[in-house]
């Protein structure tokens, strides 16, 4: 039988947030998500595209971070292989009963080898599909998850788990000047778009640098700026908006209330085919970090969002306090 | 002293609506106005851009059209100079003191020599500039009042009276291959933009075919769209989007649930030069309508809406039920 | 060993075009193809986000319609398959070298049960890829071919070839008010989007409706529009700009200089999830056409495209010079 | 008879560039000026909007600078009326015959008392109007000049000048936080925009910050960012994309080749109301800069441009080297 799970997506996202309804306001009223459950510790969002119950879970919690990241995958048998393929390696695994989560099926929850809190799953109850519900559109028109962005120590060991063990494709790549060159970022797919997935390296790990939501457009994109702004929420804008040489995408990231990172993302590109050879830019090219040339400020390169330990539901320890690190003969932010 | 009124420009229009709270539901829900005052028998809505009072009202009557056209003038001295240039000619003229009309100062009520209710006024009561409340767009972001289409049996004695008597500029005219050519519109303004006024020639007159409010934007112009679809009033949109080729403005026509037209318009450009020389277009030009290509359909050639009688209240008898005539030579509605 | 086929996505289309300069003046100056390679009796063109060679081809022929539609699979087994699956039913079938096409490998060549001239291929030859080349984008921005529609003269059996035995999902479905309800439309997928191939119903068949290529944004498609107007194509405007309800694609309908029809299509939405539910629009709702509610045209209804006799390279005879019909019930062209 | 003059509106700027081909490579091909006439030492440039001649000069010189700013008048008596205005404080002024400056009537060159070089002219040559030729539009579709940015070392007296002595109306300003509050910027007009001309407050002087030009719009102003990229020139951009929170405008600034800025600019308001009062932002407000929430970068604070002394044809020397000055309680770049 097949030894490769079939992994659909990067599904959903958990955020630790100390004041829920502080975070309500920000993630709902203002960023645009639509409310699927509320509870008195978390509430479940979704985008005006997804059909799942929700993208984002908003945690009530002492300290912000990440709880965890979840992939859909194609049913439980997928479960089956994915359990018997971390068994050597994973520092924690559970199978958890459909319901643990709210509006998730049977899930398999994984502490991975770099001590990511990862969380598998292949049923979601259903929620009403918004997308020509445009009386209901408001803030930045948030229509899923897109991606999430790892920092690991080295690229090459997750490279390798992620596409040869869990079959994910490679759509770009970064990589040093160094002979060989050193890969020092990589963007990976299951759906079909430039990512869903991105590996950073840095020294502060485990910890995750944003996730990514798509915005219903540019217009949509700038749109949700200016309502942003129109609230006062200005400092809260910390890189773009702007283009992205990898992935051609135009983004926005923001630091939530709580200082968490999120990505607002919308144009990059169709990823259909099975013959693609990956895009491999220089660490030197000024523009993979920007097409249009402007730095990105120091926050965004030395901060980074702690994760969850499955087991004490606590932050777990860090590497390093910053994440950057870049190769010596490197001296732009660019 | 001066013999030429110091007109600003076309600031507000009265809709008769014969149901008000299905009026509000779709000029201020859906559409996007923004409402100052609201009293049994009117709305006064203004739009993001505005500080006036108002640029619309809408008037609770019998029967849909047109209540009375509004121009602001520079001051008190203008009423007096336009007082003594309609005297000859106006079917009717009367000096009302400031609050007549809620919001407007002291006013200088007409219908001219061809039938239409026009208010001359110098002083709006103030509101508040809703350009940066970002988190109250809605709709199509309606901006203001741009312009008002007046239907005339004939261009040239309305064309001499804008022009040469209250000091109108002419951005472009169309007309037709006869030798010498006949006007057959005229698109005329005081603002410095490419009009506050147009005139179409007609059968059925004293009639106006539209008003038009600026979008704030293409992309505010087309989620207006959505919203109105996702609302179920798609049956109201009449013609549109597309791209007039005369003002080069990018258009949108609705009909309101009374019937009245009303226009969203985004996108001409900028008069200031004094030395412009009128664009002229060829009624044989298709391009003139719809730069694009699309024919209008018949009701936006033969329906406009009827004015209202100052001294009776109820609308003026026309010459006749449809509006639209045009050389024998031109059997298109492009 | 598997006996559903890995289909990628539809790849290319051939249309036929009785002038390959005034062709090539509309396809590529003013639509905004990227010619990859030009021969005296084809031009092979692609889109700015397209690494294959051609997505698009050109043909001289003495009459208009469509030549071939190919779509890529994965790999040389899956001709294998299609082999097996095509030969009880097809009408012809070829296997043909690589290079018996330009820039494309070994193909399967089908006519299938219905008469629709097929092509099956896994390898491509490459092409720089455009999308960041933004300083040679124009017209439309084409990026990719998107899909092709079909018109069969009951859809249950093409519907259940294509889904049953070559593996296509179904995004969306028009159906009639009839007890069962009867199909009359379908939105069928390989590749993560909308659709790759429409199925609608129609007395003259084998014919094509339309092709549809992919307009960078909103943006770029109304820009599209701006420079077909400035170079005197607006007659070539056959529908639109709208909204689909059906997708909830940003659209317009383009005739080529020989008749053919070419959809510009833009924001549909992302279909990745393998427990996705049919999306069932009644026929009676006229927003599943236009989501803003104008008319299409009768040319849209009425009009199609021939396909070529893999044999004898002429167009087939079709079953009626029409190709719209509708339940009687309906009257509307919405 | 009248003794304030009828200024139209901010008309031309002269830059000084060191290379012209590399400047007209910049301009021309990237940014999307359109060349009305090419001499060996200038190069006369105009929007797709504009109708005079140019809007902009490249003029072939030692080092970068300004050459002069250019206001147009109703008429010759303007002329009249402004030297007799200028002659008691001006450094130097004389009336140069039509024809001194290419496509330029007579005119009248002024070192005015803060030694900002102005030129005030009433007719100028007609080139095409390139509005609707969208099938040249490339880059940032630049429409037109749109202001000039003076530094000066205090705003009280160049305000009064140029509000009371030459009839400018104030759009908006910014105040610091004294008792009385000090006016810090300006921000004025005689076209029916926010602003012709801004007044900053800085210690190098006479020196203009920017000139800033109409793009199309947002879409317009990316695309223009996109090809800028695509083209290598992204060390061009010194700040934005971004919202301005006075003019409410979306703008970009960029350094050409020989380090002038110049900014891209589309979106601020129609201004026509004559009881208009000026909007006044605290200085405290970091909202003001932009909108939403980004820094600008030091240089875009510490740098400017010289302007050229009319008698000799050098730069003037500058109070400072730096123009950027503020209030001790204020330590943000916002």
């Amino acid at each position: 039988m097949s030894t490769t799970p079939q992994i659909i997506r990067t599904a959903h996202i958990e955020y630790r947030v100390t004041d829920l309804e502080r975070a309500r306001a920000f993630y709902v009223d203002t960023i645009g998500f639509v409310v699927t459950e509320a509870t008195p510790d978390a509430l479940y969002l979704r985008g005006l595209e997804d059909r799942n119950h929700h993208c984002l879970i908003l945690r009530r919690a002492d300290s912000p971070g990440i709880g965890h990241v979840a992939f859909q995958v194609r049913g439980a048998a997928d479960l089956d292989i994915l359990e018997r393929l971390y068994q050597p390696t994973a520092r924690y695994f559970q199978r958890v009963p459909a319901g643990t989560e709210h509006g998730i099926g049977e899930a398999l929850r994984i502490q991975d080898q770099w001590g990511f809190p990862l969380e598998f799953f292949w049923e979601s109850a259903k929620a009403p599909w918004m997308l020509q519900r445009y009386d209901q559109y408001h803030g930045f028109d948030v229509m899923r998850l897109d991606h999430v962005s790892f920092i690991v120590s080295e690229i090459d060991p997750a490279y390798q788990w992620y596409t040869n063990t869990l079959g994910f494709g490679c759509s770009e790549m970064t990589v040093t000047s160094d002979t060989p060159p050193i890969k020092w970022g990589a963007w990976l797919h299951r759906k079909q778009t430039s990512h869903d997935l991105a590996l950073q390296i840095g020294v502060g790990t485990p910890m995750i640098h944003h996730a990514s939501f798509i915005s219903g457009s540019v217009p949509s994109l700038l749109r949700g700026l200016d309502v942003l702004g129109a609230q006062g929420y200005h400092r809260r804008v910390e890189r773009g908006p702007g283009r992205h040489g990898t992935t051609n995408a135009f983004f926005l990231y923001l630091r939530d209330p709580d200082g968490n990172r999120l990505e607002l993302f919308t144009g990059d590109y169709l990823l259909a085919d099975p013959d693609w050879d990956p895009i491999i830019w220089s660490l030197e090219d000024e523009q993979r970090q920007t097409f249009w040339g402007a730095d990105a400020p120091d926050s965004w390169f030395n901060e980074a969002m702690t994760v969850t330990d499955w087991q004490t539901g606590l932050p777990l320890p860090t590497t390093g306090s910053a994440v950057q690190t870049q190769p010596t003969y490197l001296n732009s932010r660019r």
